[in-house]
């Protein structure tokens, strides 16, 4: 037997290569997915199967992409209209070599959801692992508030049986193999550890330490986590089938001043994938600065699926890494990117913006000196309510597009996050308005804390 | 939380990269161990400790290689006066990043064995996971014949409570991790699953369905292994301490009339790693034939370590491969290998030597014709005992170079094994003697049981 | 700028990237050709164009597959119908960064042969490099008998003016880039060294040490030189345009019993790509032995191209390697490779056949010994002119299959070739008829010689 | 005969691999010096000689190194004392598998430089490379300033012959392989292409086209040319052996509180391998930054080489790059890095200093505003003279710290060079008084050419 984790970082999505005899099968498969041919060549096994343990929201599924390229049969559970592949009976079960898999209908973070158990024909009849997609994960448990607060409280039921009266049952012993790891915003706070079993979740889960049904419904609803725009498309999308890419496209070089051509067209979307400071330091005006660690899961919040779009990356190395977070959320539309990055750019004696950075220190001596100032938290409502700087004004980045005109004009802004990256897309943001003099603060509120200065709890600030 | 496992391919042994913050540490390094130098600068981590569940006796311990190049600190368990690293108590305890190791004295394979409970101070206060050394493995249990029969019964009921009074008790959800994988020698027959946890091993794990401590002894004590004669050498080293490379040494090639040169020395011993139909074809005479596959645990029954080795192989990239397998197991003495193979050799003219090669249907002609012949059978007596060809002989592989003169001379041998790798061993070490009449059965007993020819069981042969 | 040699082992064909600035240039791609996109991620570069400096007969064209890639465009030499592609005039040229490319065209090897002619801008006007395709070689120059012998003299003259009227006077110090090296059948002997310049093949090719174009024609059609029959269907569809790819196939594992269904259905075609000693000790009967170093060359003269191919590895590394070369030459028909090699199929119980091997020391005691057998060489005409073993018969390997009958019947037959697998290759052939009584020659002619064994020269045998 | 030229970017430095047979040689290897022992193993050699063209001053040689791990022969030229190694004769010949190798003695870069001729046996009697070392580069010939202005006259002197009377002479046809690439202070312009021979030299190449010998001397000795002063380090370490290292040692990474106790020690030293943009976005007080293209090269002006030496790297795939970097101009006293960059530092709350940056434009606009501030040039003598801004001031960054004082105080300073990397280092070391106002000037000179901006050329501005 042979089982193989493959990790999208940034996602913190997890894949899986299970195999036996010359036979394989691939879970939750990713829209780049030459990473199971090769593991299919290297250990050599011809994908039988595709199974997705639910339509995701987060990721474009490479289902349909792997069953083009070696005729693999793609398999859903029950309970939603799928346009592609099989939907699976609960119950129903699959031979791979010396494997048997078993469908397990689990609703709850979405009505489709199903996991799949694996037996081990050589050690007998009991379960030894299950791959529970976004139903169980590390220390936390799938969301149920995508489909809206209407749906919330019965899919938190669901839910809660999938757990208690169907996964539990298996056995403590069992493996866990979720769908998710730390990082994802599928679960509000999944744990950094990857080893896990359904003993240690029952036991260390903090979800799972609800007192009875109610309680776990309660603290579900309870749970404030924001929802991309673009979840609608990957979901859509997943249900009828992404569209195909046959092969992994990469971005093309362009030259500082074929660059600038396609920058001076209209409709252009313009991306910066550098860390804050560089991106302070120079950018071309009227970039987006989405720096690598929030790339994957804020790009759908701000980047239109329809525009060009056009790249600057702060190292060479990174190009792969861009491309692929990109093409994974859907973004099929990337023109190019700098080559040389924008030191070319600035070489050639093309001009660049600067947005000026702010330490914790500097931002509380500014704060302190009362200089008028506008301190703007980005981060989400649920981090927002954890604490924060006083006197501060919240809107969530992801909705400041709609509502910069909320921001008080003519005074300074210094925007502030958990650690500075989405501070600097905030930031950058509102340096497509001319007229504002804005400040990313750098380490934001993780530096703030750090550095031992106060945060205010209650109370509660309104969010606009 | 990083956790990688480390498979050295052959002895089946698992090593374990287990790192939190900028902390490490190695559980069983293995003697080449770049590998884990590689992991520490990929994952940013300084490797402190090395912990060593016991003192092997399969392959020499990488453990002063490591702190020879990183300064780690080395542990290991109490029970055996070790010439180097520091000696742990029971409970004693490490702090790794977020994570707490805890030592557990688990005595049974060998006295000193101890297996590390792994604590993730993010999820709680149970415990997560166990690296267990060669106390349990997936379906199957250390063995406890190593130190004599004398010692059998007091380390199988060591054993026992390890296994039963400490390691069950930590719970089901429990994850394992063990030293060793199917193939190894450590354990009669462990499984090819590589997750398991302590619930799955309580439900399917043969050795710990006995009834009770009694059955429990029984059954080790009627456990009938070979105990190859490096073993002794390996515990020896790995507790005053192997030699120290420093770096990997990688043999040099030589061309045809120098490999000639050092073939004509006396003291040279020639190994040809090539399959068996290859060896077959042609070789040079006098080698022994160590096939990939048996390479690892079966070089040290045959190949003195004082006498230097000259190499021979199927096909170049298996260098790498060869050369490790060796080192691990002790093998400092390698002259080098044939540049461009046995071809090279025969290209320059020079002369190779066959040994036929039989197919179990030629063999079964030969027996029905009654035309006098040995059917030798090198297996192992635990391998002889389920079944064998009626009429055969049984000398195991690992005795035969001493017991060449109990094979009837003069008359035909066709040597057999499990799959043909074994035999074609024995048959190249009765090559040795100019006299022999000898052929190889591709397939052996596999090939022979799956062509549906007649095993016999009973009355036990009498092995010689 | 930047230039990469990729060289294709087997065929010992070289295909160039050039690039400067983010624009790249690909010189004769072969059809596999993700390497030349990873060198233009590597760099940064976008391929703009293909040149081909002709219409190659050994290997299918990697142009249009590039193009679908990456929208480059083609180019390829005037005097053929190209149905793809753009035709270039004599002296057009082509900008590259800070490069400049001129078409020469160097008829000769064929009518388009066209070489292309680098300029460095930085440093000057001269031409500092020159791809020259098949039309000069290391040590070699191109063959002009590939269109038939009633084309042959004047290609020759036309070769004449190209290499002495043409190349040569862009001046000594230009580096020479060809499409060939060591071991390609489209020169009779390329030189092993990769780096050359005009002014060392003036010096040290010997074909151009002819003392005038007279005495350099008369030495071309002396040339005797084999035209494998896929030759043709190359040269077709490179002039059409190969079928399309769009990605790189990867034949499919199947377990033992699946390969047998497959073997047994009429039509396919079983290659095992194994070294000749291995064959011999174990094979499924009716395989054609096509060892690595020859199955480049050769797959071409034995497999048909529309059959269903079945393949056997001798070691799970080689798989790469097998498709690759199957595809350069068009063999898109590969049905799937038998996982584990011969080894799993007689482990299954399946039979295998024995194909005995020789070495030249017992050849020679047979010879000596007067018993019955014939001594078949299949090496070319060229090399069995060179001198051969006395009493021997020659039939070239790729015209044994329809020349069978010619081999005398029921009596031994020794093949022989240059080193072995040439007559490896033949035995396999031969044995597809159940009757015969075959032996192998290991190290063939190369072994013989260095035995210090005879070899006779004249009178010059006939060739059947 | 392989050959493969291995390339330590930075140092532009050209180390070769040839091979023949089982045997390489290793032209002017690099300290770390894994790759040969790789390359030896791809291709199954032993490397048996390793070749010195001259007692290089840019770099520590890694010639011990190898002979430590291999036992190859050290052969460097005559005309120095070496302290360990073998003295070769003018003449002296070696041969390797087919080819012939000669050691021609062509003093002029320094008395002991030494070219390799390379002879294939194959094709004849006529040379067919040469390793010239840093006598003959492509477009560019040695410095003839290195020992001082007293022995540069004879030293052009000898190079005028070494190059006219014996380099030439082996005929155009010969390729040359230089020591040195585009981007190494061993050569005032050196081409970036890498294919050359003596012919295309002799045609292209500037400092070839003097008029006479006396025309050369004079072009060589009005030469202008930086010595860092690490150069004669390596000098005299490379005659008497550099210290031994025997494995790639690779920096430990801190977590920001253990590398802020580290960076409190006195004597301790940050080095910051960012980008200037990011650098002047945050960086830790008294870094130097020395972005990874001018690190090879300027480290060795700016670090001592008795302190300790702390690493910010603006991305962990920097690391092995910087660690190589520094350990090949002999840094072995690195004492770690920080893990997570600069943001980890940040986020934990520890402070930052900013390094303003100006564009190209802003530059203007504060020059044509005729605020008081010093544009300080830091580029070396001989681009200095080749244009600058009008009214800026001239130090060369690598005398910078011996030259604070000159520098107007209390006068904001903006820092140009050619693109902003060397003049970002120098105003890191005007950051370490505390007192100044710096900014740095992105894309510098080049930028400020591109976008239009007068360049004043006479009356020569005196260079402080």
């Amino acid at each position: 037997m042979i089982l193989q984790r493959i990790k999208s970082e940034g996602l913190a999505h997890n894949s899986y290569f299970l195999a036996s005899g010359n036979e394989a099968i691939v879970i939750d498969p990713r829209r780049d997915c030459q990473v199971y041919l090769d593991l299919a060549e290297k250990y050599g096994n011809v994908i039988m199967h595709v199974f997705e343990t639910h339509c995701n929201e987060d990721y474009l599924s490479g289902s349909i992409e792997l069953e083009n390229l070696t005729g693999a049969d793609i398999y859903h559970g029950p309970g939603l209209e799928w346009k592609f592949g099989n939907t699976l009976a609960d119950g129903e079960e699959f031979r791979l070599g010396k494997i048997r898999i078993r469908a397990l209908h689990t609703p709850g973070h979405t009505d489709e959801s199903t996991s799949f158990i694996v037996y081990d024909s050589v050690s007998g009849s009991q379960p030894v692992m299950v791959f529970t997609g976004d139903t169980l994960f590390v220390n936390e448990v799938g969301r149920t508030d995508l489909c809206g607060p209407g749906e919330a409280q019965r899919l938190a039921a669901n839910l809660f049986e999938s757990i208690f009266g169907r996964l539990l049952p298996l056995g403590d012993g069992v493996i866990v193999l979720p769908a998710h790891g730390a990082g994802s915003v599928c679960g509000a706070s999944i744990g950094d550890r990857e080893e896990t079993s359904l003993g240690i979740e029952r036991l260390l889960n903090p979800a799972l330490q609800a007192r009875n049904k109610e309680d776990f419904i309660k603290r579900k609803i309870a749970e404030r986590m924001e929802k991309p725009p673009y979840f609608d498309n990957m979901a859509r999308d997943n249900r009828e089938g992404p569209p195909l890419l046959g092969y992994m496209p990469v971005p093309v070089p362009l030259m500082p001043n074929d660059f600038r051509y396609e920058v001076q067209k209209a409709e252009t979307v313009l991306v910066d994938a550098s860390a804050p400071a560089a991106f302070g330091g120079a950018h071309i005006k009227g970039s987006y600065n989405l720096a690598l660690p929030i790339l994957p899961i804020y790009a759908g919040w701000v980047l239109p699926y329809d525009a060009p779009l056009l790249l600057v990356l702060q190292d060479p190395s990174h190009l792969d890494q861009v491309a692929r977070h990109l093409l994974r959320v859907g973004y099929d539309n990337i023109t190019g990117y700098l080559k040389g990055g924008v030191e070319s750019w600035y070489n050639t004696g093309l001009p660049v913006e600067h947005l000026p950075v702010l330490t914790v220190q500097e931002l509380r001596v500014l704060i302190e000196s009362r200089s008028p100032m506008t301190v703007l938290d980005v981060r989400t409502q649920a981090e927002w309510e954890q604490g924060r700087i006083e006197g501060a004004m919240h809107k969530f980045v992801g909705h400041l597009k709609e509502g910069v005109e909320d921001i008080p004009a003519r005074i300074p802004v210094a925007t502030t996050c958990s650690v500075g990256n989405r501070a600097s897309l905030a930031a950058s943001i509102l340096l497509q308005e001319n007229s504002r003099d804005v400040y990313n603060v750098l380490g934001s509120m993780k530096a703030w804390t750090a550095a031992g200065y106060p945060v205010v709890k209650d109370p509660v600030a309104v969010s606009r």
